[in-house]
């Protein structure tokens, strides 16, 4: 049995059970069995957490910045290590998705988080002279971050941008290991606490388990001693985690779902219909459609350029050799989702079964739905079909897309294709007021699957994509100030103020908002 | 019975039943009869409030603005008709509080809202020019307001911090007023609606309602047709609203109860004991004790200097005459407080009755308990005494205090006094790490009570004092992205962005953070 990694040390669970994951392109279980903890485990990452945040409060911020810099080096010295971890877990081509895109966005992301780390203006130093009232975010304790199944590294617990966002705010991390891939958060967390070592953090800074039950993960939700919890995945498991925290007033951060919708007006379609083909097709079956910002939902006008898109991607859809889904679960749900799809009135364009293939797969599917039976059962029609199926919904009319629109949960993402000589412009004027507001990210001309680390991004939207729409998932240093808290000094002594409070600008590049301009000077 | 205001019109409510507020001086009901609105009432109101806000967001902010500035104007017009009416509801004086110290304070807050609304740069307008990603916040949707019983106007539903930041960031305000002063509140609200026909703002941006049964006060907050909730109150009566609200993801923003911790040091008490004796007086009566800021629980070290601060304290509580407290509730719910305090343990040192007075009083009272009873019962003891009755802990020794202090609720402020020559600052190291953590604004020799309109402010704390650590219900323009959404641009058409998400600065003045920098000039 695998060990679980608490207070600094690697050591035997005490398990419930174990589990094993599986290989997605062969179906076969994989030889590691992985602990499922019982409560004393939890409890014991939280005890070590809880000190670990003390000790981290009273550190230098260049220790947690030189921290994530060396574990995104380490990250690097082993990449084919925990690629072929990664490919094995979840059936990831090695090169380019893992080795090419996956590590080197992590890795970056670590490096942007321990610069935010070590700059400080993510704390928003706020600062009333006349009054000597002084504000900033401070971090607000150790952070539960569940991973998802579909980002084993930019989105895993112990190394994805919850986990950099969390540490680099001074948080520390209890990773719960997504479970379909323990064995490579556990290499990930061998790297981690090595480097929380060679830096001279605290031990218990960073901590894995790889599951608990149902119980279990909610008394950790809602202990005391934790300070927020970040969570991506499903629905269903999320809204659980969010009860059990709402209740006690814990600060939680979901991403749910979404099924990012993605309009393409006529004249784009009569512009660059070929082109758009392509795009739509790459974007919707890249990973096997597992990411969270994938086009599950596509809305068209009705017309011969429509039936004609339709028709190629169909093609495309069914030439396509059907990629391998993260897990058995990945593949029923997918199964179940087309099925509410087609008993809703969605007529299957292509695939729509489990192949007869090894692994665990799904035909590409494609579905059409009128805008009328959209309209009439939303809720069902916009059910996320996580994986490789892509419903499209033909609208007759710019007043039933706008229909349509209002009637769409909150996403992630929201699209629009348009025409560059300005026919569409009429439409998309009338269509983006009702879109903008459901969505996190407004795109133009541009499929949402790349999700960029911007201060600029927004990874979040209104509920149910996530918990909160003030919030993004990705972006440093946007996403830090999730895990802080808003904490005031009213007359409090100048020898006591945190440095970055006092009269003197303690770098001289430190942002600060004094009497209402942002500066980087002094006070007064 | 008493119109409601919807949609642009006072009306008659669809009532199920009426109620009375009373004059706290005498104990007497007051002459009007106010509605209680059933459902159809709050959904007429969700509905105007709805349309509202899709025009709401095609008008320039400054017609919001210049709203803002007729109301405060109409507002100092009628300021006489306000204070008496609410002299008549909540017993506080003409003057100076209601005409000379709340009045100004709430005409001052919403005319730096009017200027926040106006220059824009609440809504943090981030700029990556290489990746061509923007964002910036975006108001959510209309904002129901449970007003406090306490601030008749300055945190009045449609009057105060609440309602300011929500109509400046663009939001159509339902308020529901205070059942303790529902005339007060509708002679805001016609003034309101004044202001609102004469800027040119749409019917429902500003609507009234008294009081709704609990359970459509739950559906309000839980309708899809609201973008969130702001409410001040009693811990239970938020709690089940904070249920219903996270149900269905919609951000609900609660100033619960707090008791304040004042820890003062030996040194203080050496140094100025009887100046210490007045203030900790002034602030802990004021107002009949009525503030969410109230100095509910003194922690001191026991010596003879603290023995003869609690002599002065006593007699001054047995001097003074006890003030009238809001309503029966109030008077109500704390003889029932200081009840759960001396069943914990404490002792009575003053007051602990409600008087032979006419009118809703209590007896000015003061208890204290040991550290080492408070450490063993520290739910009960810190129990919200909402009024004037004071709870002082005294501990054996700096360990002793601190185990008092790490077994604190999240609190809205902590104070410290310490001496000016510096034999406390020891002591002051030692305790405040573990007090900061629990309060939202952490103050050196000044008492909570003051909580000034500034951008550093935090009126705000981790729960239970609020429902999140990471906002402010106090502060313009840091309080107004609660009731905003993240709303990212990802690579937009130019000519459709938002002018603060163009390329060239729309005034010269906003500020906006561009790969990176904030500044006031253009991208590129």
């Amino acid at each position: 049995m695998q060990p679980i990694l608490i207070a600094g040390k690697w050591r035997a669970a005490e398990a419930a059970g174990t589990f094993q994951a599986a290989n997605p392109q062969t179906g076969t279980p994989l030889p590691e069995q992985f602990p499922t903890s019982t409560w004393p485990d939890v409890d014991a990452a939280l005890n070590a957490a809880a000190s670990a945040f003390q000790q981290l409060k009273r550190l230098p911020t260049a220790k947690i910045a030189a921290f994530l810099r060396d574990y995104a080096e380490r990250i690097e010295t082993n990449s084919e290590k925990l690629c072929a971890a990664a490919n094995a877990e979840t059936g990831y081509p090695l090169k380019p998705r893992l080795a090419e895109v996956e590590l080197p966005r992590t890795t970056n992301q670590l490096r942007a988080a321990a610069a935010a780390a070590e700059e400080g203006s993510w704390t928003r130093p706020t600062i009333d002279t006349k009054l000597n009232i002084r504000a900033r975010f401070e971090p607000l304790g150790p952070v539960a971050v569940f991973g998802p199944n579909n980002f084993p590294f930019a989105f895993g617990s112990i190394s994805g941008g919850d986990f950099a966002a969390a540490l680099a705010a001074g948080c520390p991390v209890i990773a719960k290991a997504n479970t379909s891939h323990p064995r490579t958060t556990q290499f990930f967390a061998e790297l981690a606490q090595q480097a929380a070592d060679a830096s001279g953090l605290p031990a218990g800074t960073v901590q894995l388990i790889y599951r608990t039950s149902h119980v279990n993960g909610e008394r950790l939700v809602a202990d005391p001693r934790l300070g927020a919890i970040a969570y991506t995945g499903s629905r269903h498991a999320g809204l659980k985690l969010k009860t059990a925290a709402d209740a006690v007033g814990k600060p939680i951060y979901l991403e749910l779902s979404s099924v990012n919708p993605v309009v393409i007006l006529p004249g784009a379609l009569q512009e660059r219909g070929e082109k758009l083909v392509d795009e739509f097709v790459t974007s919707a079956l890249m990973g096997t459609g597992q990411f969270c910002t994938n086009p599950g939902l596509t809305l068209l006008l009705a017309g011969a350029a429509t039936e004609k898109f339709l028709e190629a991607v169909a093609k495309r859809y069914t030439d396509a050799a059907s990629g391998p889904l993260l897990s058995a679960g990945v593949a029923d749900s997918l199964a179940r989702g087309v099925e509410v799809l087609t008993q809703a009135g969605a007529k299957i364009v292509a695939g729509g079964k489990p192949p007869e293939a090894a692994g665990f797969r799904h035909a590409n599917t494609l579905l059409r739905a009128t805008a009328a039976q959209f309209i009439a059962r939303p809720l069902e029609l916009q059910t996320e079909c996580f994986g490789n199926a892509s419903l499209v919904v033909v609208a007759e009319s710019v007043a039933e897309l706008i229909g349509v629109l209002e009637k769409l949960e909150g996403n992630l993402t929201g699209c629009v294709y348009s025409d560059t000589a300005g026919s569409d412009d009429p439409t998309y004027d009338q269509i983006v007021p009702p879109l903008r507001e459901r969505v996190g990210r407004l795109l133009n001309d541009k499929m949402p699957t790349g999700v960029a680390v911007s201060p600029a991004m927004n990874h979040g939207g209104p509920f149910p994509a996530t918990g909160h729409p003030g919030f993004t998932a990705v972006g440093i240093p946007t996403a830090m100030p999730r895990f802080a808290m808003w904490a005031c000094y009213d007359a409090v002594r100048e020898s006591r103020l945190p440095d970055a409070l006092k009269n003197k600008n303690p770098t001289g590049k430190l942002w600060r908002s004094i009497d209402g301009s942002w500066t980087t000077g002094d006070c007064g």
